[in-house]
Order: C-alpha cells, then structure tokens, then sequence
C-alpha cells in the first residue's frame, strides 16, 4: 500500500506541477498559489484514491497509469469539500497546519485588498478543485461511454453531499432532544459515506467492467456511518463546546457527560456493527482489509 | 425571442418541480427550499441560454426540446456563480430582491442554528447547483462522444471564471495607479467572456455539427468586455465607493470624477470597438442580432 500511495502522491504533485492553470496562477498570484499547493500537499490519508485503486485490483484492473486520473479526481473532490467546509467551520487548523482560508487571511493582512477576505479565496479555491476534479476525470484512459457514465457517478455523490451538509444545518437549528440516532446516520451516509466509500467503489467497477453488482450503496452507507462514529469518539468534547449534533451527543441527550462510559460504549457498539455491515456485502479480502484499516483510523 | 424566453423558464420551473433533489428538500428543509426557489426564479435575462439557443437555430440544429438541459445547464451554472459572487461580495441584493445569503440569515435569525449563517447555506447551494449544471448538461439528447466534450468545454470555461476571479482579488490589493486597463479587459474575458458567451456557442456548434471553425474564444472575449464596460458605465459611482477596480475607474485613474464626461466618452468608445470585433466574427444575422441586444443591455 505505501507503494500506491507513493503513485497517488507523484499524481497530485505532478498536477500542480504540470497543469497549465496552476502554471498560469503561479505567475500570476505566486503568494496564493503557494498557500494553495501547502494545503493540498499536507499529509492526508488518500482515502478515496487508496480506496479506488484497490477496488480496481480487486476487480482486475490495474489503476496505475491509466486511472490514476480518477483517483486523482477523487482526492481533488475531497479537497474541495474540506476547504469549504473549513469556511462553513470557521476551522483555522486542519492536518496540524493553517487552513486555506486562514493562510489568505495573513496574507491579505500583509497586503490588504479593499474588503476581500480569506474565505473568500477559499471559495474560489474550492470551485475550481471541483472543476478541476471533473477534467479530471474526463482524462480517464476509458471509452466516451464510461467517462460519461463516472461523470453521472460523481453528480450524483455530490448531490448526497450538498443533502447530507443542508441536513446538518437544519439539524443545527433543532434541539438536540428532537433528534434521533437515525437523523444523525442519515446525514452521517449522505454527507460522508456517498463520496469516501460508495463512490471510489462504483468507479472501480465502472473502469473494471465489474458486474457482480455487489450493492456499493449499502457498503457506503454503512461504511460512512462508521468512519463519523470513529471520530465522534475522537472528538466529543469539542463537538459538545461546538455545539455539533453529532451521533455521540443525540445518544448521550445530554444527560451525560461527554466521553462518559456509558456514552462511549453505545457509540462503540453501533460502529462496529456498521463496520460488520459494510464488510459482510464486500467479498474481495484486499478491499476488506482497507475498509477495515480506513474504519478503525489505522491507514 | 419571447417564446423562446417562455420555453427557457418552463424548464427552469419544471427543474425545479420536479428533481429528486429539490422533492427532498423541499420535505426536509422547506423554508431553505423557498429561498432558493424564489432566488433562482427571480426575473432574469436568462442571456445564456438564449444564446445557445439562437446559436444552435443558426447553425441548423433545433434545439427544443432536445437541448433544453443544455441551456437548463447554463443558466444553473450562471445561478451558482451569482450565488458565490454575492457572498464575495456580501451583496443584499439582487434583480430587486434580497440575495440568498441575504434571505437565509433573515431565516437563521428567527429560528437560530449554532454558528450558521445565511452565507454558510448559498455557499453549499452553490456548489450544488453546479452539480446540478453537470447532471443537466448529461440529459442532452446527443453522443457519448459529444456529451464527454460538453463537459470539457464546462470545465474550461470554468477554469477561466475562477481564474478571473482569483486575478480580480489580486487587482483588489494592487494600487489604482499600477493597473492598466489591458488587466481589467483580462479580468473581464476571463471572468465573464468565457462562460457567457464562448461557452454557450462552442456547445451551440457541438451539438449541431458545426463546423465552419468560427473563433468563439475571440467572440468570447470581445463581448465579455464590452458587456462588463456596459456595466462600468451604469455603475461608476457605486464602484468608487466600493473600491473596485473598473475599466473606468483604472481608464480615469482617479484623476476624473466617476461617470465625468470624458471617462464616460472613453468607456463608450471601448465598449462600441469590441461589440464591433465581436460581431465582425459572426455570420448569422440572428445572432448578431442578438449579440447586440445583449451587448447594449436591451435583451
């Protein structure tokens, strides 16, 4: 694994590198590119992309060098979602360094620009990845048929997301005592599960010409909710301060305390029974082992 | 014009009808769902689709009902820019009434969320109706083949907007003195140009087969800054005030009164010589026709 996340690394830089539009802005706005490439290039996980190319070997195609343009469209996709979801955060860290937003917000004290603000690069920032992530994926070595299709995969996940991020807010606006579990599990699968697990999955299958038809859905779902239970237990006191209607918390309905046994033990329990879930509905011993690794925080 | 005009906003409220997304949010978050309703059906020129339109009867190809979520597309996209523009810019309003993030911080209000704001919903909306513009863009009646390049030209023309966006905030922290107007015509090719009126002709030519090879980045750019210098002339007071870098504001350098004479003779003549580079470059007298009615804002 270190090895294909060494390729998805060398993709990423190599975009950065090579792609006329960050040659353009690297000219044009050197000081913005650089907090750009910084927030890009500081160490992640690559999920998605670990996730795609091994469902593709698992289903018998090798990713690497055709698909690398896909799993390199998975991480710009996620890219563009952390960054605006630090604006909507009003997150100034993130990966153990400033956010986007944060960085342009020095650099504009630096050199002031009537009224522009951090966030506001940031937004800008954050479409143009999404953009980026489709061209992407059109650069895919696959018929015109296929790269339609992954186009239609990839709307389709981001319309979960955009669900699963107004469903939060709404949430935000009801009080915790009228939420359920499964409030929270529903926009914990939209928000999270469609692009990090069903997604990566349906493109390997789509680019492997896979047709066991295995219910990729169902494993997002279950995985998804998983993965956000893991850091509920992480993070509950900050999300109690936040006010975050979180899993943990709707659970807990505040008669106890954050991180009390009691609380933990419930979360614990319904994350590994999503974790059982999401497994039992994968039958290749490659992609169980990651989705194994991604769920208990350990790749 | 009008019945194509009629046919344009019955797909935009048909969209809007009947989308498994929209039907969700309604039933989840129905005031947040008004809001958009009401923002994206507020009296436009709708000056994109309407182009495509015309450009595709011009070179031969009909394109209702077959293309019309081609021009759904555009006007989505069109929608999501507006959207992101007005948090940038923290506008109130627009087209006569109040923006989204406008209208959604009247609704946090009344019933308040942890830390959400109005901009926090339009910019998710946003990003979604841009996805929405892709999925559009998909339902064309047309090839795989034709379908891949639609998105292609998309994210080119996207690429551009954000890179005239991102060089509008980096004029934002240049002095007056120290822009020429050959910047701000950049800024407004890239910025508008390449999404309002490149973008909709290369589509109109895709899926009509044209392929006479007219130069639409040209038409693009001619009529991209002759429609935002149309706008500098409506505009000057309010710009000085906002401290934004204009054609006519950079043209007076601040030595001249906004909307002087002099400044105003020399935004009027710049304006006329690029309608008259614009339309040297058509050949159908329909869009011509058309092209000058959007180009001295009486569409």
């Amino acid at each position: 694994m270190q090895k294909l996340r060494a390729e998805i690394e060398a993709q990423f830089a190599c975009h950065l590198e090579e792609h006329s539009f960050w040659k353009h802005l690297a000219k044009e706005s050197p000081a913005g590119f650089r907090a750009i490439r910084e927030t890009l290039l500081a160490p992640g996980k690559r999920v998605r992309p670990l996730l795609f190319c091994t469902a593709c070997r698992a289903m018998g195609r090798e990713p690497v060098p055709d698909l690398m343009p896909v799993a390199l469209a998975l991480e710009l996709v996620h890219s563009f979602i952390l960054i605006h979801d630090d604006i909507i955060d009003r997150s100034d860290e993130r990966r153990g360094a400033p956010t986007l937003p944060k960085r342009m917000d020095g650099l504009f004290a630096e050199k002031p620009a009537d009224g522009v603000r951090g966030s506001d690069f940031a937004l800008i920032t954050g479409d143009l990845l999404y953009t980026l992530a489709f061209e992407s994926l059109l650069q895919a070595d696959a018929s015109d048929a296929q790269r339609t299709e992954a186009v239609r995969l990839f709307t389709r996940a981001a319309l979960d997301t955009a669900r699963g991020a107004l469903l939060e807010m709404r949430a935000a606006q009801t009080p915790l005592a009228e939420l359920t579990t499964g409030d929270i599990e529903k926009i914990y699968a939209l928000k999270t599960g469609s692009y990090t697990f069903t997604l990566p999955l349906q493109l390997a299958a789509l680019f492997s010409g896979d047709t066991r038809g295995t219910d990729f859905a169902a494993v997002g779902k279950s995985a998804g909710i998983a993965f956000q239970l893991r850091n509920d237990q992480d993070d509950a006191t900050d999300d109690l301060r936040d006010g975050r209607r979180t899993w943990a918390l709707v659970c807990a309905g505040l008669k106890e305390a954050p991180g009390s046994s009691d609380m933990l033990t419930a979360v614990k329990k319904a994350q590994e029974e999503n974790v059982r879930r999401a497994l039992a509905l994968v039958d290749s011993p490659e992609l169980s082992a990651l989705l194994k690794q991604v769920l208990s925080a350990t790749v």
